[in-house]
């Protein structure tokens, strides 16, 4: 089968009648680009990109289905942080040969989720690395979404006295990796998109847990102490997190673990903390605003977890830590026992 | 240097003041995802995606100041054959490891080519493949354009009596990978943006020619074929074309290979008709338009080559060939001379 035979019979029905192509003027795949309807009256768009490299962010005997659920998923994570509409998004695959079986289950992954988020496949392009090819395949999307002008979560809105919060469970995206284990976490993420929208205007700030709880949430700090800086504000924020409060979002592998007495219940904590691949929503919010997201969590049957606080020092210092964790009594946790900062790509290489 | 700090050094300052970002609630780089300007009033989005993988669509040795203006410029080629001008981009890449001399240099080409586009990276991932990986490097391009709702240029609007163009040169992307030598069409493709945009309301249809002249007309054919077919109009369209009119057209390193007597003016054309990696327009405009064209070619500087025209049988037959190429008393080619048809992929396997 060649590319466009290939291209035809897997990827141009990828939920078609979203509302991204439903206009007379608008065309998905099948020209040198794809145009789309015209972006409704009020709203900007909202724009991310990740990629899944074989070895790296996955194993090759993967569940082919499951696979393409994640490809989108990780992308539409990072729209639910911003409390964006899927909107359109393009793939790009390189293969090492068209297998159509494996492709078929790809696709039917992606598909389902795409039409649950009502995200229309617009574009895409595909490589032949060739059959003996050692080199990894992978996958990059393109996510477009929607949101209400100047209506969008970002993660430089922390605001002193915001209470912190994380919907879900935490702790098994690293576990599944360490045991090797099947993990509804790890295979099948849910991007949080309703909860994404339901906190605009709730929320001060958003970002999704791809790298890890700990890694994130410093990153909330520092680009909020920026921004305020820029405004001429206040800067010196800092976030503090009471490890054990994560107890009541562990993950079923890691609550396993614990009542097998294969791992500690505060270790378990600094794993949760420490683990990627978690695609969680972690958000600020006033703490007037608390009532009304627990009720929130309670109507899309999705736990959300109060974890900490946002809280100011008198003076701004770039060496400050972002994050101040506390132990069981409430005393800044002693530095061997503060969770690692996240995944980078560079810095572990195998 | 870790991800982040690639991220930060490299890839946050391409073209950031381009009109995209331009406004009080657009964000680039640096949050879960980015939010865009809104989009100008009465203009709707184009959008493509292209791979450039390491071993397929370049070697490792290759300038990467050029590589960095070329993963933009097969895409901006896109959104020019579309009429559309470039607003943002997205770019994931993935390295076996961070080389900072080697990035520098590919971002300036990357960057030098933004700026003179007028588009912003707005978005992009970076993966670690591992320093000792055999895996080849990849870039993925993203890139959104804007046009005038209902103005773009597709590939389906052939119509009877349309006289057929073709912008630049040809052969030489071919004829460099052949001959394995430097070629400023292979390493620096100008996307044809002014020219893109300038056609639209005066050309019917247009592609941009990256698998080869032969083959993307097949494709505008066919299309258009499927199209009048979908409006209940006549559909038995096919494009005549003179082999030997494309002499007029043919890239220096071919007519240095013609010179010297290494190569067959014929076979030279038949090669050209062929040769991909060329990204120069394919359009069909009506007789009439044709002296406004020709001013337009002067005006930007760029040749213009008229190739042949489309033409209508009585009757639409799905197996007729969609070209048919004359030789030089107007009579049809000898099968065996017909130019192959393009650049497949998984058909190409190495």
């Amino acid at each position: 089968m060649g590319e466009f035979a290939l291209i035809d019979r897997f990827f141009k029905d990828i939920c078609p009648r979203a509302q991204a192509l439903e206009h007379p003027q608008a065309l998905g795949i099948g020209d040198d680009a794809a145009l789309l309807a015209p972006v409704p009256a009020g709203h900007q768009l909202v724009v991310t990109t990740d990629t899944l490299v074989e070895g790296r962010h996955y194993w090759a005997d993967v569940d082919p289905q499951a696979l393409g659920h994640k490809v989108l998923a990780v992308n539409l994570s990072d729209l639910a942080a911003m409390g964006a509409q899927p909107w359109a998004f393009t793939l790009s695959v390189s293969l090492r040969s068209p297998r159509p079986q494996w492709l078929a289950a790809f696709v039917s992954g992606m598909s389902a989720l795409a039409h649950e988020a009502q995200i229309a496949l617009v574009g895409g392009d595909t490589v032949g690395l060739g059959t003996d090819a050692a080199g990894p395949e992978s996958f990059t999307v393109t996510a477009l979404g929607l949101v209400p002008i100047g209506k969008a979560l970002r993660r430089d809105g922390l605001m002193p006295g915001d209470r912190l919060w994380v919907s879900g469970t935490l702790g098994d995206g690293q576990a599944a990796v360490a045991q090797r284990v099947f993990a509804e976490k790890l295979l099948w993420p849910r991007p949080r998109l309703a909860l994404g929208q339901a906190l605009r205007g709730l929320a001060h700030a958003a970002i999704d847990i791809s790298d890890g709880l700990s890694s994130e949430l410093g990153h909330m700090v520092r680009a909020s102490q920026a921004r305020a800086l820029a405004l001429g504000k206040p800067a010196g924020l800092y976030a503090e997190i009471s490890l054990l409060s994560l107890t009541a979002c562990l993950g079923p592998l890691v609550q396993a673990a614990i009542t097998k007495g294969d791992l500690d219940p505060l270790e378990a904590c600094r794993q949760a903390a420490a683990s990627g691949d978690e695609y969680e929503l972690l958000f600020a919010a006033p703490e007037a605003a608390s009532a009304e997201i627990v009720r929130l969590g309670q109507s899309l049957g999705l736990p959300l977890t109060a974890i900490g606080r946002v809280c100011s020092r008198t003076e701004y210092s770039q060496a400050a830590e972002p994050l101040v964790w506390l132990d069981a009594q409430g005393r800044s946790l002693a530095p061997d026992l503060v969770p690692a900062a996240g995944f980078d790509h560079f810095s572990l290489q195998p």
